[in-house]
């Protein structure tokens, strides 16, 4: 087997001893890795990176294209940028996978049977960054989902569940609510999955989904769902395993992929030999899999179960009456390296056979007609009531774009509000043509001008088309 | 006491049911109330209302202001309006109070000690209906936050702390993300939490949170968040208390509140006389309260604990070996009636002593200076690289308003991108002014008039603002 080229970062904190374990490990496992190591976190921001990571990392990230990293330390307050998300979006790494196990009865748990997959898209939604305050009283972020983002996030769902064995995949969404969104996800899970009729699939609402997840995590297996459902719910799946500690994580792109510990620098057990190197060490067993040497991924997982199951406990772990012996970080890999070749006896084996090729390939489609149909501007005012600003603004027109409705707080105030409705100075008001015609980008202009010239301060416009014929807009409600 | 009018509305399914053992055990207990019967849900929904609720309705809710809701049956497909949304916004319901208890060892639960209190923002965030789509593959939403509105519901979480001698606060966000947004949250409950030196306080990042809630109930006391956060938590807090048969609401405005259990109007079991009638009767519990009546609200209280301690329970809590009878919806209302004027003697018994005053008065604060430093103009664009893309834009401007940045998704693609960051049709093209220096609206007139023009697709604007010399927008990051 010839040698893959990894990126190796020994990070902060624990970093750096759960990483030598590791890698102790892979190498005992007859791992062949050519590793370039790179220095990344607490000391490169305070050396004056903003993102923790120097240019010659870069480099080699680009090249070897597989990260291995251990955590880090964020330094408290000042612009610091978050080191993962930076990682994330700029390698496009488009899928974060979390696997959470319940290892009973050897780790304690109150969820014995559950064996949860929570993949997560890991590049949208809220955490684009763009929020703009623009009135006194109103602060905005923009939630983006996609089409493409969508569809690779959820092929490479199904794709997962079916090189693995899964049986079922479940998309958690709030299409109730968030029509466009959210519906746009739900309906690449509906179409995608119809290419896995090998594969049940199931949709719930988050909120009710969350609960049930927090109760019976034992009824999902794969579960596929936008960035923010995905990084509430793998904190709690990981949580209610019973095994923080043991959690490792993928996040998978086109090109590059990243395995880390689902856990951070935990500065208080740093230096004393005491951290579970475990999270890391699955982590790895993802990248060997990755990587494509699924048997010496398979011998090291094995070996690492056996090695639980015989009691063999790091601290975090141990307890009275079910752990056999309390070791040290190093104690413990020694441990996992003598049982390199043995199976688990209780708890199931794991069996890699090849490398699952997982890359997402987007359908080709049809692009829809697009239509101009009208404009929402948005006014910071506070003059008066609602019903002023509307016969206010009824005097503006640009040949058929006219003034429609006005909400705040997506209420309708105008036409026809009423007096209950708790009013901001955030107003979105509301212009577009008659059913059925259309309008040109040179109305919204014109009428922009003349509200900016009558001195409303426009403060933000979105305008409404038409896709085939349909809104690619919510109607307004109330 | 003289009688209060209150609104009662029956719904569907189960409703007619739980509302009829509700108001018996009310009348029993000696409730004064003078009660207005409306229609709501299912049949007004068919006759052809689209949001579920005559005017008629409207003018009684107005009157008595206090509402007791059964659930209703929203019907499958079509434009149908959500009755609870249509109903919270129109009458300023800016607080959804749900607690979560465990009725351990009688009701079944694996968190015996949970007893807690989840206060949800009910009017703002995702749930505006904001939603656009504006090019081929991007769906918007947008989230607001106003700083009234959390100041509002988070004052109104710390008098309801006081109020019900609860010890603790805890703010649930995710402002390590979303600075500005979920940022004003943290502020204001900093800010109001400083009012109310009697009361612990802490924050948790909402992933990190949930995690916890999920595991150790029992750490929270009183927990108060945005929308969408507190939508999915008390789900969670609902189920696993071990209890969602057993939970009651009350969502509170400046003007009106309505109460309503938990659960929907559970169609399989309508007419049958088996649904738990428990999370309507709480529900009306929190209302007693609320209209002044505390002694009748804790002695139905009470003698509904006696009634789960002694073990007289409906089907969905019967355990056998923990349970003594089971019983029907009916038997369950007689049995809380025949201990009306008892006390539990195992589960803790409640005092009501007098109705706690919760209006929320905003805070006098002085308006900031704003003032105009750029435009971000979101283009609608698949013609080649980002790098392209900013060369030709480099070449409009409006004076000092020129062109600064490029991102993609958030991702900042020009000038300097990498070409592993995959792009979408939705570009955010950021122009504004030098530092220190600041614009006008025309200029934004100006440079969107020549970039609509040359043809480009000018799809959304967001203008950039500065607030006492601080920018009002998010950095671009990477
Ligand atoms: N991907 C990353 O690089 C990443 C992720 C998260 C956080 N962080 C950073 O890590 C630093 C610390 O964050 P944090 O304290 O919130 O979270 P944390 O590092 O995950 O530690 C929280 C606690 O979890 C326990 N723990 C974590 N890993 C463990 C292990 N391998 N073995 C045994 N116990 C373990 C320890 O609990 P006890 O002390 O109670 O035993 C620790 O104090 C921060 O600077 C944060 O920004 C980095
Ligand atoms: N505020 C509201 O008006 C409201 C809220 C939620 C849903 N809904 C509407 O209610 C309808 C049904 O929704 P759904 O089935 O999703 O949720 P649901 O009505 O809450 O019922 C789900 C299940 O929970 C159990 N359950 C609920 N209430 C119970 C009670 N009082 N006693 C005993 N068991 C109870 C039943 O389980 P088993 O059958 O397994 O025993 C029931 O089938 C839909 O039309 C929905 O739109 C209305």
């Amino acid at each position: 087997m010839s040698k893959t080229s990894i990126t190796v970062a020994y990070g902060d904190g624990i970093g750096p001893e759960i990483m030598d374990a590791t890698l102790k490990i892979l190498d005992a496992a007859g791992a062949q890795l050519d590793i370039e190591t790179i220095e990344i976190g607490e000391k490169v921001y305070l050396r004056g990176g903003t993102t923790g990571l120097e240019e010659s990392a870069w480099d080699s990230l680009r090249r070897t294209k597989v990260f291995l990293k251990a955590p880090i330390t964020t330094p408290q307050g000042g612009g610091y940028k978050s080191l993962n998300v930076t990682i994330r979006k700029a390698l496009g790494l488009y899928a974060n996978v979390r696997p959470a196990v319940a290892y009973y009865p050897f780790v304690e748990t109150k969820h014995p049977n559950m064996d949860v997959v929570i993949i997560r898209e890991n590049e949208e939604d809220l955490y684009a960054g763009i929020e703009h305050r623009q009135t006194e009283q109103v602060y905005q972020c923009l939630k983006l989902i996609t089409q493409p983002g969508s569809e690779k996030v959820i092929r490479y769902a199904f794709e997962y569940a079916r090189s693995y064995g899964r049986k079922k995949v479940t998309c958690f969404v709030k299409d109730n609510i968030m029509k466009l969104t959210d519906g746009i996800f739900h309906r690449m899970f509906d179409e995608i999955g119809k290419e896995y009729p090998d594969i049940e699939k199931e949709t719930w609402i988050v909120d009710i989904g969350a609960a049930k997840l927090a109760n019976s995590p034992e009824e999902f297996d794969v579960i596929v769902m936008p960035n923010l459902y995905g990084d509430i719910m793998s904190d709690i799946a990981a949580q209610i395993s019973g095994s923080v500690g043991l959690g490792g994580s993928a996040n998978i792109g086109d090109q590059c992929a990243m395995f880390e510990a689902v856990h951070g620098s935990a500065p208080p057990l740093a230096g004393k030999n005491l951290a579970n190197p475990s999270g890391l060490l699955l982590a790895a067993v993802m990248m060997l899999q990755h990587i494509g040497q699924p048997e010496v991924a398979a011998r090291v997982h094995n070996a690492w179960l056996k090695t639980i199951e015989d009691g063999i406990h790091t601290f975090d772990i141990y307890r009275e009456g079910i752990s056999k012996q309390q070791v040290g970080t190093k104690e413990f890999a020694e441990a996992v390296i003598d049982r390199l070749g043995q199976l688990p006896e209780k708890l199931p084996p794991v069996a890699y056979k090849e490398a699952p090729k997982l890359h997402a390939v987007l359908k080709q489609r049809q692009k829809q007609k697009k239509e101009l149909f009208g404009v929402d501007i948005f006014l910071d005012w506070d003059k008066g009531t609602a019903e002023e600003l509307g016969k206010a603004l009824e005097q503006f027109k640009a040949g058929n774009l006219k003034l429609r409705v006005i909400t705040n707080r997506g209420v309708k105030v105008y036409p026809g509000g009423l007096p209950e409705t708790f009013c901001t100075d955030h107003w979105r008001c509301r212009f577009h043509a008659e059913p059925g015609e259309t309008i040109e980008h040179r109305q919204i202009v014109e009428l922009y001008n003349q509200l900016v010239a009558a001195g409303y301060d426009c403060i933000k416009t979105e305008n409404l088309y038409l896709f085939d014929g349909e809104p690619g807009f919510a109607a307004v409600h109330g």
